[in-house]
């Protein structure tokens, strides 16, 4: 599988998603057996509230990129997207057109019902797709929740989509975007309102501690469905990746996010090790003397680090 | 310092909750000896999107229960909050007049800058009034990151508050805040718009499974501002409270979170226990390799284990 998915196979690409998306144990050695060939591909992250139309910019980018003959990978994290078949409430949206494309690869990723670590898992995928030589990865998420924030954390640049209604630069400056943005799209910006919420979202960044970075976070005004602006997004996008390529915050940026990534596998083994049946088991006999006030949660802690930490076979 | 606690001593209250805010090691002598006098406060979560009106009834409902002669603990974890002197932008809203009742105890905690594992403090300072004898604790959070949510976990009635305006209900049921609502506030009610976003919230409740329990979701209408309806909104956190105790569901709601919070003491000390000195600095110095591709994050990430879990002394 391995071997197929370097030479760009998108059915063996497909399966190792699933194999990473199911948590299968193999998963691992097919991404360790892959990791040499990773680190090429430019991973954008597409994020904004429910609404703002993410999978249009998305679907128009990627055209955009596909002009430009880049191989290019989507994964879609949103409930909302039209691409994981979303849209709780609203309008269900044409599937996009760039998935009869063969140099476009569209993998969407459930946020509900996931069986956890779905940051993680967005994040390998990314990774198959890299090493499958796919040059641009886009990866769309509604941009709320620890999750959905860890996958930005892992992308190059990330780009905020807003519209110009309902205050939201302000929600997303709350829910935390502001601080991860390195590029704002003010989509469906023929409605009115536009420049008047462009221009807040200017203000809002001149109040931003500038921390020493020569990036200055600009607004691009587009109307994605109607493909306009798309260009301009993109020149943005090739500017802020030029920047971090020319200075040192491109490297800087990816070892933290590979030391980042190292501490999550640790996470995640050490919670598998400890987690054993006999040490779950003992969890759920001593509640009963926990809820009744006859034991503390910490000694129920230490008696179970205790157990996990003595040596093997006594 | 427990045995002040236990009397009701605010003075020694607000130095126990410094302790656990600033992550001292005594806290946690405190809390295990304190823990053995908690679990009769009832906790009640009051979460929703920023500028709903979250502190204003949040103090309505604690001069509410002050009049029915109930010490109440007010635990506001939000930044938007006036309790937590936020409101980034907004106006700031005068400031609570329960806060000079001696039986109302009003504790803010940060959610930026904090050092981690806010949602672990914001239940442990709950522990703490409740040992000291308040009755009533109400829990402030915008609700919105995992952190907050955590936080929600870990009370016995979910106040979801809402606003006529902006599709809120949707927001909200996309943020997940829907599925852990006992209870909707529409607040502001007098605004228009509120029949109509009451009414498609209904909608929604009806399209959620029900998933065999007893407890039926509704929602009330109030102007916390005015005072308005916010008897009504006790009256029915009462009937969740009365649901609750007379069903199975409260002891094993509470055995649940007594679980979970077994877990994050034991992922919060094997952290602390991994991360000495000496393997955050293998790390740091591994990932030159990893980024160069000539090591995998699974390689580092399996030394750093096998070094953790080897016996000492060898």
């Amino acid at each position: 599988m391995v071997d197929r998915i370097l030479h760009g196979d998108t059915r063996a690409v497909a399966q190792a998603i699933s194999l990473v998306e199911n948590n299968v144990k193999e998963s691992t050695d097919i991404l360790r057996a892959l990791f040499p060939r990773t680190g090429n591909a430019y991973r954008i992250g597409i994020t904004g509230p429910p609404g703002v139309g993410k999978s249009t910019l998305t679907n128009r980018l990627a055209k955009h990129y596909r002009a430009q003959k880049c191989k290019v990978g989507i994964i879609a994290v949103d409930p909302t997207s039209p691409f994981t078949g979303g849209a709780l409430l609203g309008d269900r949206v044409r599937m996009s057109d760039v998935e009869l494309d063969e140099g476009v690869f569209i993998r969407s990723m459930a946020s509900r019902g996931s069986l956890g670590g779905l940051s993680r898992k967005a994040r390998e995928a990314a990774d198959i797709l890299d090493a499958a030589g796919y040059n641009i990865i886009l990866m769309e998420t509604v941009g709320v929740g620890q999750s959905e924030l860890d996958i930005l954390r892992a992308v190059d640049t990330t780009v905020v989509v807003l519209v110009p209604e309902s205050g939201d630069g302000i929600q997303a400056m709350k829910a935390g975007l502001m601080e991860i943005a390195d590029l704002f799209v003010m989509n469906k910006a023929d409605r009115p309102g536009a420049d008047q919420a462009s221009a807040s979202i200017e203000f809002v960044l001149g109040l931003r501690p500038h921390s020493g970075q020569d990036w200055q976070v600009r607004i691009v005004k587009t109307h994605a469905h109607e493909g306009q602006g798309i260009t301009e997004a993109a020149a943005m996008i090739d500017q802020h990746r030029s920047y971090l390529q020319t200075s040192n915050a491109f490297v800087e940026r990816r070892k933290k996010q590979l030391k980042q990534r190292i501490q999550e596998i640790i996470n995640e083994q050490l919670h598998f090790d400890f987690w054993i049946p006999e040490r779950t088991a003992f969890l759920t006999q001593q509640i009963e003397k926990v809820f009744s006030r006859s034991l503390t949660p910490y000694d129920v802690a230490q008696k179970l680090i205790a157990h996990f930490k003595q040596p093997r076979g006594k």
